[in-house]
């Protein structure tokens, strides 16, 4: 996929002043290479490759604000790098400049597990995170997918599968370290739960993607492991079948820890990929936490609801071991999909709409695909009204990457139509500036562009994602 | 208690024209007369009326932006106002202007009962709104003791005694209508549970206490009325077993949906006040919400626990009549202890800390209240790791005003030092002004300027209140 046509104009050489001068900090973390400059100018979506001009890889604030004072002072645009992970083109340098890499920011700073808060640099990843808190009884929840940074899970807003129970980057983030465009270095937040305390700054921060200011320290709540976790799996003869017990669960309050969505396509990519023999129909996964008595009472009620709507071999798996067989295959939904297109590459998109329009939506967008004769799967995070379509197109065929984009367009025309929005959890990058006027119309937009304009005034920060100058 | 000094020297008298062009537009809902001034320039803080020039009341969001529009042109104040039931002098007119009164914005905009969400204008109020959406078996949590309107809670990001299972309005509002300060109608976030579409102008204006736009219309969760419920009350030997005893219980991951502790003062009081005859020792109140499984098992817990901090007396309150009345007199601890010392005038407070940190904060708060002989109470929302303190003075002796502001003053930096906040649920106002700058930093606050300035770039929302200009 091609970039906006003007960003190779707007590229300037690094003037050798600024280079000399972050070669005198960082050294050996400094890199100017071809391979290096390829790593960092691509993230998972669709797009082509667009280059840093540079590499560094920061070890503390100090030196994040360092570089981008630097920076600052020649105007030279600033890219903050986690894993890479994001899928709209987050992280790609459409004007040139200097990628600051975090991943050697990987230290967890602070446990405090009376409290349930850590503290940690923003390159430590979830897993990391998760292993780091094992002993403590604790864990972090928020999982979207792939293993991302705890920065980079902050600066997109990140949820994923356990949203539905534990909520969102948005509601579990307590804290932050940011540096600013003039290369101040600011604490947002206190560990307290809750405050009235002024501007909200650190929800500014979160979702922001890197256009107001790098995070470079995390603080989160965690969460006691559960006593009881179980999961079922069961499949439906229709799609409408699948979401409305999903819609019905949620409208009767029952706190599911997940519950995900997967269309008969996705399930015969992962049965493919991860050799299982699952029913190629619309499947939902489940999964309970609480106590013995209360995961078994959520379990029955759900087991209920699917069967008044046609549930297919409802079956548990209690042990971790199925558990976590079943978790890994949903997870590899995604490679498992590119399998089914060799040579093909994916286009990843999200929108998430009000529950009961969720029915319609999926039922529409999927409709949609057939129509247009896509190859393509439909998972979701369904508890939360969000899905995912993925679609397999041919990198060399214009008309087949337009295809897929119409779709993606009458999506998210249609979640916004029901009151939904434009992407749920995955943000805007570069693909989704335009639904984002779409979605909360020009005089919203003027004041998110008032935002920017005050918090980053040379346009430095990640500059030509979320709205334009 | 005082205002500083130069707001009387900053006020201007009304421009006619001015004057003329919003009685053109509100004809008889515009009143200048000093009763409504007197009425419109106080609130329940201890602060001394400071009146706006004139009061006018919209109807809708089209009206505001008409009056903001007028007030820019002239450079004059605009103050939003809903029930005047803010603490920390938010809607004094420190220097003069128009106030717009919300409160004939009272409609139910839509209930969507089948996604558990609301719309409605910002003069709403909490009981208002239960009572409109009863017959739909869904509830509105949340509670912070007066019944304000939605846009004020919206706009101090209000939380209360339900916060620990429902979170705050920061939690709860999905979408907000907004006038900014050039008159333009925005309109913030959609009525999907999660989006990571762009910078998230709806916690922007949560807790912004109209400083940055004018709330006119809010849209918030609401929840599942709970299969059961239960109440319990005890009394503890000590504050310190009191609180230990919720520290434990938040930390074992008990979901209760309300736990209070009232000190052995505020005891007193409602005993008196309500003609109670509960034990005057520190005591807990919880509220259990959820299936009748649920809430057993939660109250089995919660029991055990409060045994092994010597708790006494511990009764189940399972009838909605006794539940009605231990609450109702809870309610009422702010007016009970107003009668323990008449002719004198409550300064209320409140901070948040770390949960671990909780009992420290409190028996340190309480000890310095003892050492200066204050006339106090502590309450609290203690699963949030959120108390207030209510001391009592004497209006017209600067001494004993100054005896409470330092205990008060020593109370947040003591909240700070604990990784708090100087205010969990009441906002800055004026009151807290000093403590915001104490709590985040010359940094983030100059931060916190750049948005003031850049939102509000005449300085006529609401101005003098959370930072200075």
């Amino acid at each position: 996929m091609n970039h906006p046509a003007q960003a190779a104009a707007l590229r300037k050489p690094l003037p050798a002043e600024l280079l000399a001068a972050l070669e005198a900090i960082f050294e050996d973390r400094l890199s100017t290479s071809q391979a290096m400059r390829e790593h960092h100018g691509r993230d998972e979506s669709s797009y082509d490759p667009m280059l840093p001009d540079a590499v560094v890889f920061a070890q503390t604030t100090e030196e994040v604000a360092q570089a981008v004072k630097l920076c600052a002072s020649h105007e030279v645009p600033v890219i903050p790098y986690g894993t890479g992970t994001s899928l709209e083109g987050h992280i790609l340098a459409l004007s040139g400049g200097v990628t600051i890499d975090l991943s050697q920011m990987n230290q967890v700073l602070a446990i405090h597990a009376e409290d349930q808060t850590v503290t940690v640099q923003a390159g430590v990843t979830r897993k990391q995170l998760n292993q780091e808190i094992r002993d403590t009884g604790l864990f972090f929840p928020i999982d979207p997918g792939a293993d991302a940074s705890l920065g980079g899970m902050a600066a997109t807003r990140a949820s994923g599968t356990n949203a539905v129970r534990y909520g969102t980057m948005r509601e579990n983030t307590l804290a932050l370290t940011v540096v600013t465009s003039d290369g101040r270095i600011i604490k947002t937040g206190t560990r307290a739960k809750k405050s009235s305390a002024g501007y909200d700054l650190t929800r500014i921060f979160v979702g922001s993607e890197g256009t107001l200011g790098i995070i470079t320290e995390v603080t989160v709540r965690i969460y006691p492991q559960p006593e009881a976790v179980s999961a079922a799996v069961c499949s439906f003869p229709s799609t409408a079948d699948a979401v409305n017990a999903v819609i019905r669960t949620i409208q009767m309050g029952v706190p599911i820890a997940r519950v995900e969505f997967l269309d008969e396509n996705s399930v015969r990519s992962i049965n493919a990929h991860d050799k299982l023999g699952l029913p190629e129909k619309p499947l939902l996964l489940f999964e309970f936490h609480g106590s013995e008595h209360g995961v078994a009472e959520q379990a029955q009620i759900v087991q209920e609801i699917a069967a008044e709507f046609s549930a297919i071999g409802f079956e548990w798996a209690t042990r971790p071991e199925d558990r976590s067989r079943l978790w890994t295959a949903r997870h590899n939904a995604y490679f498992a999909m590119l399998q089914m297109r060799p040579g093909g590459r994916a286009i990843s998109t999200d929108c998430c709409v009000p529950i009961s329009r969720l029915a319609e939506c999926i039922l529409d967008t999927k409709a949609d695909c057939e129509k247009n004769a896509m190859i393509y799967s439909i998972i979701g995070h369904v508890g939360d009204g969000n899905f995912h379509v993925l679609m397999m197109v041919d990198p060399h065929d214009p008309g087949d990457i337009a295809k897929a984009e119409a779709v993606n367009a009458r999506m998210v025309a249609r979640a916004i139509s029901m009151d939904g929005t434009c992407t749920g959890e995955h943000g805007v990058g570069l693909h989704k500036m335009d639904f984002l006027v779409q979605e909360h119309g020009e005089e919203a937009i003027e004041s998110m562009r008032i935002l920017k304009h005050a918090f980053d005034p040379k346009n430095i920060l990640n500059p030509g994602k979320i709205i334009r100058w």
